[in-house]
């Protein structure tokens, strides 16, 4: 492969995801180039290719991995195929950027992370709000001393739904608002925390709203106690009206800060005629709304997609790695297991025989 | 007593609460007076009497039971002392109105509730967020079917320490700041949602930031799970630099609405010089701050004690009892438990032998 | 008349004003009670007075003026008619709070401002301003010293078309927008840097929307320069989509305060399917919108007629007199004018020959 | 030249604006790299050599012009010198991008703009507000019919005084914070617009504050009326304390919208110790801070350059020329004749024999 250029990219996947993974290619343009993209349904690849110029499509995703020059590959698709579509992209040398959770058991968490030890390729774990700038700047201001000892650290994300349909379906999605989202929160509280050990996990959950849709929960809150003995509270929901919510809190015994993605960076617009695009999730551009601008920018994924292009060059080092997919994958677990049974869990914790991460709220192992 | 004109009050204590009841009854003073104040501290009573212009001052507050006029006592003293008070008030036939909250034990509860009962005098519970002309805005909007089936409400309070030293004994308050401040959002949840059953708590704590002086928590999540299927969390905490905060949030199906105290009233201001008062609890007027526009006002305070005087008259029926309270008093008593039990606590739940709820924290009963 | 118990008041008028008056005295109704309601249309008067329990109702207010016990007249017609109404209940023995704007001529405010002096009794100019809590804060404030010297006040009022109908025909309102709200901020300004000499005025002005229903302007932008070299910024609107917009912003050498009486006390609320109300001028109930909670108290109508009933009774000395109204029409004349000849123009100004102020704009004096 | 490749850039400067321009191009690398900058300070170039990696350094820029292989020279020195220097890149046969305002006098923006045609080399204007990602997605929505018919667009631009000592220095500056920042709200306003011919300029200023230090003004109001029936309302000051400004306000017949660039963005904090960087202009980090995150990103400036570079390489049209410049330059020049006179100034305005805008203020021509 090269040890210069720019870095050829193949992306599995054509929907939401995808289409976010070749926009933020193409914002940030001098490390990477997205070279071929791989979807099953017939013509979906082709449109993505067409709105981005992307040179090469393949149905097989198996197939793509045969193309000598591609150096990394980027995986959308659903949760339940992330382990397998892995261990192919390793097999074939090629670096793997797994988009979130990075898979359905932790089982398949090792399988994933030894296999690309073994094959000499890097892991990357895509949780994009390491790199989103509101939040970047809260973390480099607690790391500054700001808020003295933080004891609190909050997320949470909240919409009407999830984009692609499969994530109804738990036995591909693995649960519901709390494998989904949930995975974010947990994930920007033990980062912004500086990776402390994880003490123990208590969730809340319910499926209040979408039970017409879906077995998962379609809310979820959930307290994680670090050994530093700060508290994260994540809440995540598919239930909330209005567009999309994205927000942190910090407290320190010596400060406090907030964050909001959407409301917090948006122009308050009123329009009676309505516009282009307001933001993710937004019901509506009539009326009073909330549109973002830049949103990927904002959010953090082309800075996230330049950063592992680099590290691929050896130019930086992983922020996000299989490795910390992992310690979230054991927090999902951990979280629905406690759910089930009404008590916090101790990490950590390894049930067995699981598929589904959501098996252990419905059926708790004892 | 009299069955007409303004209700004569007598108010004990004089510190911060006994000051909000006075200036109360001055903003609103159409239905009710201030005549006496009694506070064991020499000075004390001598120095709100003052402020208010309050013609009769007492050091023993059974003293102030003795005037016959008085129709309605309030009470503002450190928690242990609620119970006590209330059945000496009663006994002496006459109204009670008795801060948050209400007691130390559920058999305090029963028997306050029972006395009060017994000698024919009303028992009212003073939960102010009832009247919080903004809170009360966000539940006319959820009567009126806004946001269809309400699944989550959510209530904070936080500032960086209680108003009393008494507060950091937990002997004279019974716990920390989930007994202080998670009373109120206990009452908030309940009675947004209509009073439904409850069905379980379960608590988060932890002393982070002030345990040099008090054993008391000064941070705690609570969630609480009703029997309609809606969720309240409550977040209370000691630790919060930066000024008060009190905020709610409310989702529904078919929608969601958040208000704001304190940052979301305010008058955002920047000051070199400072001026006179900015809000309770606002470490400072210089720089960067939050003031606040007629606070008691903002709060429900006057409204609550106006609605406390008809209630004598017999123009309302009261909205905060002591069965509320009691209510309550179980909720926190399930809360602690759970904080040290690590699991959620279901309802009703009645532990014996308890003489301040944080024990059940340090020692939660088997 | 009497001298002390609550005040005995009249209102003229049915509509938006008059609602506003009403709803007031019964927020507030230690200090008087509406006893009578004037108004010309057969039924209207009917209508509020039902809403309201007000006993007598007239269809000729100089009926009403006849009924011995009543003491003060609140007047809710149309500018054109202020001046005889004024006179008429002044020659009545009756004291007269006064709509905004005063009048529609100087002659007009001179002759109104000497007939109640001649009759000895008080000419109260209902400036609402003067009362709105969150603006009163502002000005405490910076009384206090917390901006040092202020060199700029603004204030601006906007929505998207006046109450009532005869707002448009300017015969009846003297103009436009500018006369209907930017009496507020003329007023405002003025009074919250200490009724300071006013030395010149500038405004530009248009009919941007509703050409079709008026000649008056639909916004306008007014620059007062004070003789303590403090400016006065003033933008008002009929052509401001998405509900009502009621702010301020005072700049000093030692600091800044902002003021949003709508968006910055409201609820941020999502609905799919509405609610009861949201707030004056509100478009809709559905997706996102902004309630108010306590609208009129948060204007300040309530502590306004509040204040008017008590200098009634010599409790207090009128905030808001004739003599104001007559500062605000001076501003009024010489902003039109300047808006016709594009200069600013110097006070004092007294045109002459005028009838309504709009007159001035449209054929400016030499 | 080279017709590809990245873009050889030389900077004039080594102040704020010079550090911005280097910061900007590493931001976005991939369109142009800095090999040289130029400054007569000995020392200082040297300094910003070292921050950003630029090899060459020069304290006569005249010196830097004759390296071959720059292509294009930023200018960020003070407001006098931009028209000679404009005139050496020239005729060093090197593209042009000047800060804003362009000049001094209608005469060198003549001047500017013919040179540099008569020797082909692009002369761009740094108007960095039509590339705030903020503000352009204002525009985007306004283009696609949000807020129909537009009549009022707002800016504004705040703080407490300019960045480097020259700008007190009339002399040098040209004037005060009109000149200094009310350039950027007349070309904002303009393009917001769609760049439609201006009738006419009515401005208010003063010395509020900083008379000790400047004939300039510190304070200024602006209202432009352009052909289309539109209104500009543009205000600036050096004297607003608690750090930086920037806002836009749109109003059309059909809708609204606002957007904030620092408060609007930032994140509510507040802390007890500070941290490393709140935002341009703050006074501090402690107590209540509004910190901004990627504030050049924010505010467009890595956007406008990477824009430029791709002009040279002729893959976009420039957005800021001269001629933008020019027509800015001449608002300016209208604005002060108009405070002088207090009187709206018609366009075209072309006054003769001005050395620096801001005499027209204190001797407005006839």
């Amino acid at each position: 492969m090269a040890s210069q250029g720019r870095v050829k990219v193949g992306i599995i996947g054509s929907q939401f995801e995808a289409d976010i993974h070749a926009a933020s290619f193409q914002i940030m343009p001098d490390e990477a180039e997205v070279v071929a993209v791989a979807s099953p349904t017939p013509g979906h690849a082709q449109a993505l290719a067409e709105r981005y110029n992307i040179p090469r499509i393949f149905t097989d995703y198996r197939q793509m991995l045969a193309e000598d020059d591609i150096e990394m590959v980027t995986i959308t698709a659903p949760n339940a195929l992330h382990c397998q579509m892995t261990i192919d992209i390793a097999n074939a040398g090629k670096h793997v950027v797994c988009e979130k959770p990075l898979c359905m058991t932790l089982e398949e968490a090792d399988l994933m992370i030894d296999t690309c030890r073994q094959k000499g390729v890097l892991l990357m774990y895509a949780e994009e709000l390491y790199f989103t700038p509101k939040y970047v700047k809260a973390k480099e201001m607690a790391d500054q001393g700001a808020f003295g000892k933080v004891y609190l650290v909050k997320q949470s994300e909240k919409h009407f739904g999830p984009h692609a349909p499969w994530f109804w379906d738990v036995n591909r999605s693995g649960g519901g608002v709390f494998m989904d989202m949930g995975c974010h929160g947990i994930a920007f509280c033990w980062w912004f925390l500086g990776r402390p050990e994880i003490r123990s996990v208590y969730c809340q959950m319910g499926t209040y709203v979408h039970a017409d849709k879906t077995q998962g929960e379609d809310n979820s809150v959930c307290i994680i106690e670090f050994a530093n003995d700060a508290v994260g509270l994540i809440e995540d929901s598919w239930a909330r009206r209005g567009g999309m919510e994205d927000r942190i809190e910090v407290y320190g015994e010596g400060g406090v800060t907030h964050a909001d993605l959407h409301m917090g960076n948006a122009l308050p617009t009123y329009s009676e005629y309505g516009y282009g695009y307001a933001v993710e999730k937004a019901p509506t551009t009539k009326g009073w709304t909330w549109p973002v601008f830049e949103e990927l920018w904002n959010y953090g994924f082309p800075q996230e997609m330049h950063h592992f292009a680099r590290c691929v060059r050896g130019k930086e080092e992983p922020q996000g790695t299989g490795e910390d997919g992992r310690v979230v994958q054991e927090v999902l677990c951990a979280g629905y297991q406690s759910a089930g049974l009404g008590m916090k869990v101790a990490l950590p914790f390894r049930p067995e025989g699981v598929r589904a991460p959501i098996e252990l709220w419905k059926s708790p192992r004892k």
